[in-house]
């Protein structure tokens, strides 16, 4: 029986792939009252499937590679010059949490202009091309922004980067509309496909727009354009947010035919799953290998240091930067099993919201300032108070890291039926050991940082030793569960200690068995 | 028509992706004679491809990541210290092709292994995760080996990582043979399930024993150890390589049984395209911006600075940064059109084999120079013979990157009926305009670097001439394309102009109706 469900499983991925490709080939298939105009016809229209891919693969870099500046400031253990790096420091983290913030918004925007277009010709990769280009040139505005906040060109220079990916996307929709085989089947066989078309460009044209606004108010006050730059890129989410809130509370206008509408900012519009975890896998990935990169590049001696310091003695010069052999191997551990937990989460969500993709943005930015936060454990002296710190700082990290793939669980809990894998589901099979996943590294993480505040001198033990344990824990958890499940079981009612009666009731997939076993039991 | 073909070529994928899916869920389900051993079932297996894409993204970074070591050397313009840089320069160079085809290799075992084992489950997750980390380690051994050869030290780190990944790796397969449901559906229904089971582990215990051997071999005389290493690494290629040329050369054992079996390196072995694609995605992403990495963390200046040297005029402390915007957008284009072309290519090739991989391999390790020498060109003083030198090498680069793409195809035309799509086989309607897709690049670079040898004076001018139209020629290719064909066509037979004639002729499938049409002529 178990076999079958497995199967299940995989066919259920399978149907839902079918479903999305086979709608696109039906798409292709079906006749459309506008011909293609220049007699090219859509003999060379591709699935966009890997343009998305390698999109995804260039925003992700981009989104993560604020940190490096970070990393690279140096911290010395010195009372005097702490304030001012401390200043440096914290300028150059808003910098990587600003960039991190607005690429995900270039993302989403992204993500909503390719689920109306579904399919694409050269003519549309080439564009979307140089929109790429003009996105992965963002974050350099946005330091130079943030190191001359009085100087206004940081300012004009990101205006004109989002006014001419504007205008591009703008020429994508229209590029598309144009040639309807292009599009997503619903706005394809719908008949007030204009309606669409001048929704899907208000929407887009509106930022450029704002932009061009900011611009021209910075020329006379500049404080006007950052605050005109804030509401662009923040006011839709919260205007439609605070509706969303107050349709909720009234408990009116579900399920309206708005509901189908694209670009609605809603925070339950679809957002592509295979997306965000193609972004995710990049952003993963990349911090994953950030100490790496740093050590192939800084950490090996020059013969010459070596044979004047260490005698030619190489394991002695090598030796200084052990800790950093041990900052990587534990980063790209914990780096790798919190990926690993989102892999797991999102192999059970059956649907991603706009919400889920916010959490999941949240904590994807913590994950990018995991590694630097390892690094700085090893670089102060034993038992300082600094190396105290930033071990409690790496705890605090992989907190929320793992808080926040918490909450998008917690809020697909919140709309089972739909976002949410019958296994999985309140009750069901896999429910406590999903749980259990998610809520590992949250707790252990705390564990570790109230440890050290009670045993400040063992910190750095403490730390080593929840690094090795974790895997082996991630490796035995389903035994653990099954252990901690047992023992409760026997504990609230010992007379049914059956362990077979207990298998039966954990193979229910009804969503209230557990509540009715409770009852029963 | 023209639409069906269109949904034609979405359905070829759909079915293709159908049938790769469908037999997974269909070896889920079907019945096995040996049942888990320890009541955990198949519950927990999931397909394996986020695993493997998380996977090809960590192995593409790791593989380019050398190029960073050679972007940071700084060349001066001074004729003494120029040798002893260029010596440097050759080392880092040298570690960076070593490194790319070592990772390759290694991908390459990857991929082999996940062919066979074709779903996973927890357990296999975090095996595969600590392979990945000792993957990502080996190339800072291989930058200690050429740091100090005549150290043992990187040659027993080198070792000791690939030993413990062969260890990790017969983990894997041993654990996968004792859960049949996760094995590839050709080896679950087998009979003789347990002669693959020994052919695969002696391939893969192969590679650790020789690096065991390789490493005692080292603690004697050193210089063998690197004999030994290199012999373990290629030999298997070379000797199957010879093998099927033998036996392509004397006719025999063609379609012998051995085909179907798993760990032949043979050229014509099948390669996962999924894989080939998201590795070559990851490595183009990352190429694509490792020069706006190195702008955001060195070009935005100091405000002390623009204050004493420019007094306050952030123009024009930027203005000296310039040449190095130039050369990021120029190698972002370059990049991303030869990403273009990767991406048109693959769209029709519908078989990826060995062979193709390995010239993507070469294809790749030239496309990661090309940021550095875009940045050369730059760095110079106008006019000078260091100038003349990096376009030219840039020109180089290109031209290779852009050839071993265009073998893929004529390695793929070879054998067209399994590799290619109808369209794009010889004679087909796309045939012309792919070959004048893979062709613009090498062209193109050839013509520069001709043009640059004869009109040295100009060769800035002629380089920046040709980053700026090459991206429209990829926008007017089609228009171009049917424009010489037209021309070709009225000058060899004028008797037959009608267009539509022409474009009926192009609109055929048939591998050899163009040669019929030519003979009609």
């Amino acid at each position: 029986m178990g076999e079958d469900d497995a199967g299940d499983i995989i066919e259920h991925h399978v149907e839902e792939e079918m479903e999305k490709r086979g709608t696109r080939s039906h798409a292709a298939s079906s006749s459309f009252p506008a011909s293609p105009p220049d007699g090219e016809g859509p003999s060379s229209t591709q699935s966009s499937h890997r343009l998305l891919a390698y999109s995804d693969a260039l925003i992700s870099i981009i989104a993560t590679v604020m940190i490096l500046p970070v990393a690279h400031t140096k911290v010395q253990d010195d009372e005097e010059l702490r304030e001012s790096v401390q200043l440096l420091l914290t300028t150059k983290i808003g910098v990587y949490l600003m960039t991190f913030l607005i690429v995900n918004v270039a993302w989403a925007a992204h993500i909503r202009l390719f689920q109306v277009v579904v399919r694409i010709d050269d003519c549309l990769a080439l564009l979307n091309l140089a929109c790429m280009m003009l996105i992965t040139f963002l974050p350099y505005t946005f330091s130079l922004m943030a190191t001359f906040p009085q100087n206004i060109l940081g300012i004009l220079l990101f205006c004109g980067c989002v006014m001419v990916t504007g205008v591009i996307q703008s020429l994508i929709v229209l590029y598309a509309f144009s040639r309807p085989f292009l599009l997503n089947e619903h706005i394809q066989i719908s008949e007030n496909r204009s309606v669409y078309k001048h929704h899907i460009l208000k929407v887009i044209v509106r930022v450029p727009l704002m932009c061009f606004l900011a611009s021209i108010a910075s020329l006379i006050v500049f404080q006007l354009s950052y605050a005109l730059l804030a509401l662009v890129i923040f006011l839709p989410y919260i205007s439609q947010f605070l509706k969303w809130c107050r349709s909720k509370a009234l408990g009116q206008r579900e399920e309206s035919p708005d509901a189908v509408m694209f670009y609605t900012y809603l925070p339950n519009e679809p957002l592509s799953k295979d997306r965000v975890e193609a972004f995710s896998d990049g952003v993963y990935a990349i911090v994953a290998t950030l100490l790496i990169l740093d050590i192939c590049e800084d950490n090996v001696p020059d013969p010459a240091v070596v044979e004047a310091r260490f005698g030619g003695d190489l394991i002695a010069a090598l030796r200084v930067y052990g800790p950093e052999y041990l900052a990587y191997f534990g980063s790209f551990a914990t780096v790798g099993l919190l990926w690993f937990t989102h892999h797991s989460l999102f192999l059970h969500v059956t649907r991603a919201t706009r919400l889920m993709g916010l959490l999941n943005t949240f904590s994807l930015a913590f994950v990018g300032g995991l590694p630097l936060a390892y690094q700085l454990t090893h670089e102060f002296p034993p038992n300082s108070q600094n190396e105290l710190e930033a071990i409690q700082i790496s705890c605090v990290i992989i907190f929320f890291a793992g808080t926040f793939q918490l909450c998008i669980w917690v809020v697909a809990l919140f709309s089972e039926r739909e976002a949410l894998h019958p296994y999985v589901r309140y009750g069901g099979r896999e429910h406590v050991l999903m749980l259990a996943k998610l809520a590992l590294y949250p707790c252990v993480a705390l564990g570790t940082f109230l440890l050290t505040c009670v045993l400040s001198r063992f910190s750095a033990p403490i730390f080593h030793l929840m690094e090795i344990t974790v895997p082996f824990a991630f490796l035995l958890l389903r035994l653990l569960v099954r252990l901690v499940a047992a023992v409760v079981r026997l504990a609230v009612c010992p007379d049914r200690s059956d362990p077979t009666a207990v298998d039966e009731q954990q193979e229910a997939t009804v969503p209230f068995s557990a509540a009715e076993a409770q009852r029963g039991c």
